[in-house]
């Protein structure tokens, strides 16, 4: 039985709260966070804290919170002597020091307050400083997870910055395509066909090799007319930097 | 029954070819091509053609072909008294004048070789220059689709561009995490579930209110880490800009 302390109450903190609480080998003996009346909810998982009271012992303490909180939570943190790992994707592992046992316990997916998601498929970035840290981190993310990597604090740097493009961004496009439809009247719902299937191709093949499209087979007659069709400054530089960005790739200057 | 000749023997036309084959108030009577390589394997559905073979009288023409082809496909075609429609996203109806019965008939999903698809979700977006034409376009759309819509030329060109930014352009952005994740030792393959959670998310919700990540939370620091880690110089830009415009958008500059 791995024992566990969550510190931070943010949306990745609950979703592990409530994924560890459907896990048999693992039990989360405390949430600490600083609002009551968000810790309120908690206390059908677990015990629920503020900072100001005492903090109980566990096998293991993650600090689930926002990046630039790390560090103060950390050295405000009465347990140097414990396995200590932050779920952040850009911080290092280092910024637990001087902590001996430190680590990192990166689950890499998109969380959101209003959406259950299956933790089982969901990859989960492991590092630590020592071997015996990164097994006790191992056994704590095949609790929950079938898809635990080790993985370097530079490489989780990229990876973040990975997920960044192929979330945010992404998302980012989707909204445009949103603005665009309404702007002409059409439903956005019209677009869901296309975007799921874009996204079903990656799944089984190479991006490189799903391309297709204007810039794709170097038609740069639709290219001028779409990106003429564009009012929206920002869209419009959207529009051209991916366009002469994929045309590089496949060999053909804009 | 609609008697239908499909001139082309593109993706588009290929599949179009197949999911008619499976309607029952449908005929394909012919289809023409240039390249009797491309033609043979098509004979299985359908008598196929060279375009300098005779053309069988039927009810709808549908001109799959590249954009810039359909003009020179449209002037040689000897029917100009039957219904003749395009499946092009950007050409407007009218390329097809002076016939009185035009139209367009564009399906809306991005078309591989490889890949079946299920024809019965894919809008197909009918336009026709008369009343009795468009309500034939609706038979023979609804034939294969439940997600039939009138789009007028103007709303298709807009449509089609919107494609491009939710299909080309997130593509090329799941090619960059690939290229980022492989140059640091990382499998793409760790990114599927969140590219897969990303586009499920805006399933059934607006991708205004989905939005998540260091720009969406005003973040700059973060924004600041991850552009300098890019040495690439479009994907600098390309992280730059979009991180801007997701600023923007939330009401914060950057």
């Amino acid at each position: 039985m791995i024992d566990v302390v969550i510190i931070g109450t943010g949306n990745v903190a609950q979703h592990l709260l409530t994924a560890f609480s459907g896990a048999t080998n693992v039990r989360v003996l405390q949430v600490v966070g600083r609002n009551k009346k968000v810790l309120n909810p908690l206390k059908k998982y677990t015990q629920a804290n503020t900072f100001e009271e005492a903090l109980i012992e566990a096998d293991i303490y993650i600090i689930s919170v926002s990046d630039d909180a790390i560090s103060s939570v950390y050295e405000n943190l009465k347990v140097k002597d414990k396995l200590i790992v932050h779920t952040s994707g850009s911080a290092p592992m280092d910024v637990l020091l001087p902590s001996p046992n430190r680590g990192s316990f990166y689950p890499l997916q998109s969380f959101s307050k209003e959406r259950d998601l299956d933790f089982t498929t969901i990859p989960i970035c492991i590092e630590a400083a020592d071997s015996s840290s990164l097994e006790l981190l191992r056994t704590l993310g095949t609790s929950i997870s079938n898809n635990v990597r080790v993985i370097s604090s530079e490489q989780r740097k990229s990876l973040h910055m990975s997920a960044v493009f192929v979330n945010n961004f992404v998302n980012h496009l989707y909204h445009i395509g949103d603005e665009l439809c309404s702007k002409n009247g059409v439903p956005f719902d019209i677009l869901r066909p296309l975007i799921s299937e874009t996204t079903n191709k990656v799944m089984h093949m190479a991006p490189y090799n799903a391309q297709t499209g204007p810039a794709r087979r170097n038609d740069l007659n639709t290219i001028k007319m779409q990106s003429a069709l564009l009012s929206n400054k920002d869209y419009k530089e959207i529009y051209e930097l991916m366009s002469r960005s994929i045309l590089e790739i496949y060999g053909k200057k804009l």
